[in-house]
């Protein structure tokens, strides 16, 4: 059995060549939701849906994120009313999170919102929040922090990172299927999705009863890294790691990550970061990491697949 | 200056006939916040959407409710997430009830939140609704009490009904604009819109306040009968009519009314009810009630305008 622990785009893709691979009891998806936000009175949680949409087959590919052959009158609407538009909801998006909403007000955990919702719309892997407790991403910036999608969506990421905040984080447990996954004998590797390691892992990490759960784990723990060639195949990852000092390379994802990890896959491309990742008694695998269809997907999740399992845990 | 109280279309109809003959100072149109209901997280209100999109030229006159060229691609999305679909919620319309909801939970009265809305698609003409106050109708029936929504919309009006309560109108007051234009020298008539009497009306009469301000008027109220041939227009009125014994013509909307109206407009269809009304000390204009396009719209209000302003206050 496998956890992956997954931000958005990326992770939702390595996840769906997991569930290619895994069948549904073998595989935890557990999903970031320092992102999660309300806005227009609804509970968004945006990782959430881009794994639960991709692993449902109804993603957009083309613009990367909500639901394909969506449509905006919604949108268009509340733009003539002078509502709050910079946070653009689908009309068909927008069931999800009215619905998630309503099963949160009326009770039920993140958890159980989210089962719900994957499990309507055909997903058989499961999908776990990180955490049932609310945790809130701040992007540190000279003019004061923001939250997470006003930096990311409102100022398209403009601003000049300088820290990041996780508000919550420390009161936070993992949720229920995530600890359960951790602590079962089953667990073969932990997989680190290509996702923001800042934003989409950190606020993961930043959780202590996860952070001591990694620790004591028995099993390898393998990241696959967001940049490719010096960039980040999407987001902001490139740019955040050098507004932060951080070599941008897989070499500087390895060194975010630190003694945590047991091996990193990184791009073929990128093979000269090799020995210096290795230097630090982290193993990597050079494999293809661009993920353009489902075919580069399954076959990224299986050389992952492949990698965990044929390596070991640090010794602690 | 004229007040018409509202209910749904047919007022939206009425109303909208009365804005292409009076100046935006001279019409104040309060509408039924009765069928209010909260759905979804939503503060969902029928009878004013109905007379503001009516009277911003945006009403479906197929359908009779909501926006015209809507979609559905919400309600498709949320039914297959098993949500809460029997209540039809547009793509275009939804963007309404979040942009209202926002504004309420901000702190805004339901007559500031209208206001806004009702400019921000184009209506000069002022649109308030009859209460700030919640009040909620309450359809009784010999198996209990239904929500008016439940009733009207998942029920389809099917239970017969045995009465109504007003939930919170013995403490509603109404709205700041209509409490002010009942007691503004300039005013010269009050116009029951032909809207249902016992749920469009009925909810306004029910606040103590309104009843007492109506009482103490010194111009003359007219209405103008939903009732049509022995049938309502549109709607359960009569169907209503007949299981609460109230005899379906405009004689019983004017016995329904009693002490209250000065004259009622009827249609020239029902002339044999005329002297039966009279009897009764209600003046009576039959003309043509039916309003199937603008120019039936402008004539009703043309002729209810006429009528109101030649006749007087009855002798309280």
């Amino acid at each position: 059995m496998i956890v992956a622990l997954a931000g958005g785009v990326g992770g939702a893709k390595l996840a769906h060549g997991l569930a290619r691979i895994l069948s549904p009891d073998d595989l935890l998806v557990a999903v970031n939701t320092g992102d999660d936000f309300e806005h227009l009175g609804l509970h968004i949680a945006p990782d959430l849906d881009s794994v639960m949409y991709k692993l449902a087959g109804l993603n957009d590919a083309v613009r990367g994120w909500g639901l394909a052959d969506e449509s905006w009158a919604f949108m268009d609407a509340l733009a003539r009313l002078g509502g709050e538009d910079w946070f653009s909801l689908g009309d068909r998006d927008l069931a999800t999170h009215v619905e998630r909403t309503r099963r949160l007000v009326a009770g039920e955990t993140l958890s159980q919102a989210t089962a719900a919702l994957a499990a309507a719309l055909g997903v058989a892997h499961r999908i776990a929040p990180m955490s049932d407790d609310p945790v809130r991403t701040w992007v540190e910036t000279p003019e004061g922090a923001l939250p997470f999608q006003h930096y990311f969506v409102r100022l398209r990421c403009e601003p000049v990172v300088t820290g990041f905040a996780f508000e919550g984080a420390d009161r936070a447990v993992p949720a229920p299927a995530l600890a359960a996954a951790l602590a079962d004998p089953a667990l073969e590797a932990i997989v680190l999705c290509p996702s923001n390691p800042f934003v989409s892992i950190g606020p993961m990490l930043a959780m202590p009863a996860l952070a001591d759960a990694l620790a004591a784990r028995r099993v390898p723990l393998v990241a696959v890294s967001p940049i490719l060639g010096g960039a980040a195949v999407k987001g902001p990852a490139a740019k955040m790691m050098a507004e932060l000092g951080v070599p941008v390379s897989s070499a500087g994802i390895a060194a975010q990550y630190g003694a945590l990890l047991d091996g990193i896959v990184i791009d073929a491309a990128d093979a000269a970061d090799v020995a210096g990742i290795e230097a630090g008694g982290v193993r990597v695998l050079a494999a293809p990491t661009l993920m353009r269809d489902a075919g580069d997907e399954r076959a990224l999740a299986e050389a992952v697949l492949g990698f965990a399992r044929g390596i070991e845990r640090r010794a602690p």
